[in-house]
């Protein structure tokens, strides 16, 4: 993006320094996530979204949640979410447990399979994050880069969409 | 995912501090791709893929580059490169030329519309990454995100598949 350059007036390009790192910064994501989505469905046969639910679903009292709950602790769309939930129930991976007594909706629940396959799944995850990042950074690098994501996941929450 | 442990003799599981900076990082990423995926389509009606595929044909002289130079570039697997350069085509971003006589296969080139199409996405663009990640940053703490994504991608390049 060498011979396109904005108004006079509008925001500001990037400088030279500032386009490297940002590429540097996107680089690194696109191979992260790639690597990161290739090893855990070579080893574990879950996309990303499966791990990232069967994760929260873990991290909650029994293992329930409600279907509203869960899409806002993921920060998901609810459509999205219940296409993921409709394909995980099929593969036995979680359950959608109607609720209609009080009125407040579905609560989706892991199952055992779901833990079982999560169980397994996770240390074999944690070997991957380790090797590919916190192998390959100093103890404090990794805990700048958890301090500056941090920052900025907090400026994402509190910026108009 | 707090009542699952690796076997003893696994690799580690992740300490408490790590795991919160992990989480962070995660977090991050997630929210920013899916804001600057969303503010790219709304703004510009380009995906991230067809984004990708743009600039890295305006880095290059003529903004034409042999297909499997291409795939190489943006770290993609032919397949889905040659998907996506379909679709593209159809929508007169970019032309596939076919180049027989020296053997070594197509280029891919960027169209007059494609060039008009990326000239106004890109500063909405920059202005995105301005507002959701530089303007929340310290000019030193971009710097170090770049630099920890630099060594973070050579990282993962290196690693074994």
């Amino acid at each position: 993006m060498t011979d396109t350059e904005p108004d006079p007036g509008a925001v500001p390009w990037l400088s030279a320094e500032e386009q490297h790192s940002w590429r540097a910064f996107v680089r690194m994501h696109l191979k992260l996530s790639a690597r990161l989505a290739a090893d855990l469905q070579a080893q574990s046969g879950l996309s990303p979204a499966d791990f990232e639910v069967l994760v929260a679903l873990t991290d909650v009292p029994e293992g329930r949640v409600r279907f509203q709950d869960l899409a806002k602790g993921i920060d998901w769309e609810q459509s999205r979410l219940s296409h993921q939930i409709r394909r995980m129930a099929k593969r036995d991976l979680v359950a959608r447990e109607e609720c209609e007594e009080d009125g407040r909706g579905a609560y989706v629940a892991i199952s055992g399979h779901g833990r079982a396959v999560i169980g397994a799944a996770a240390p074999k995850h944690v070997a991957t994050v380790r090797r590919l990042v916190l192998d390959g950074l100093t103890p404090e690098e990794f805990a700048e880069l958890g301090r500056l994501s941090a920052k900025l996941a907090d400026r994402i929450d509190r910026a108009e969409p």
